[in-house]
């Protein structure tokens, strides 16, 4: 069983570098289809959307590991653990699931700030981000991935693996 | 351009109704497909999922709207918005994407608390929610998505539209 999905848009903020961090200030525009573009009414009522998108690039050539375990990032710092158990793009379906302020909606686009996706990368939906749907109230989070997301949101990140 | 996605496993609750609320108290088991257990280790260290799924049931036999809006729910004492506005099932690719606190990870299946989706359901992807990533410090979110949510989480939802 296959399921067919349909981009409804594409993202377009000028970075074509699929980097592993740095995309905290980043601004993309997400521009709609026109057959789209009335599903956004509304959404100029909330601050923050969360961007799903289509992570179209193969993951810098690597083939998926048998077990679907890998080290986050590629990182032999970091323990290898169970791709449903990290963030990164390597995964069955590479779907990118991202929570996004909104800087600004007009008719016939979103613009939006902190998407971590390059140039060109296609759209599968937007939907706003609601406190009592996607915030839960206690969360225990392993330690490493603290280490790993100190630098996440700088655009220049010291740590080199 | 048509984006193919394989289902990772299913969804298993006993319940078949799609019913709009009353979700907040199941417990649901993820079935995960054999090939791809692997990929739960390390979701033990986390306490929340984010279940992406495929809602395959067609939304009520509803045809989408030529322009992409609609009464969240049907409800008409709610606005007419688009529909990445909003959180229901009608959009152009009915991916789901809900917040869950773990039950339990065992090696072969993944059982959860408040996915709001029907036995069967499809399984495209698992990740874990992350503070840094997922709960923006501050957000704005309009009124009526406040009123409609009132009775969410609850098994009987007194609001009959």
């Amino acid at each position: 069983m296959q399921i067919p999905l349909t981009p409804i848009g594409a993202v377009r903020n000028g970075r074509h570098d699929p980097r592993d961090a740095g995309w905290g200030a980043l601004e993309s525009t997400l521009e709609l289809h026109a057959e789209y573009r009335g599903g956004l009414a509304g959404l100029e009522s909330w601050s923050h959307v969360i961007v799903v998108t289509w992570l179209h690039l193969d993951p810098d050539g690597e083939t998926p590991p048998a077990d679907w375990r890998r080290h986050p990032r590629g990182r032999s710092d970091l323990p290898r653990l169970g791709v449903f158990a990290q963030r990164g793009r390597m995964r069955p379906n590479p779907i990118g699931i991202t929570t996004c302020a909104i800087v600004g909606v007009s008719p016939d686009a979103l613009v939006v700030r902190g998407l971590d996706a390059v140039d060109g990368t296609p759209l599968l939906d937007l939907k706003p981000h609601a406190r009592v749907l996607d915030t839960p109230d206690s969360r225990l989070e392993p330690g490493w991935f603290t280490v790993m997301m100190q630098d996440y949101f700088v655009d220049d990140p010291p740590h080199t693996p």
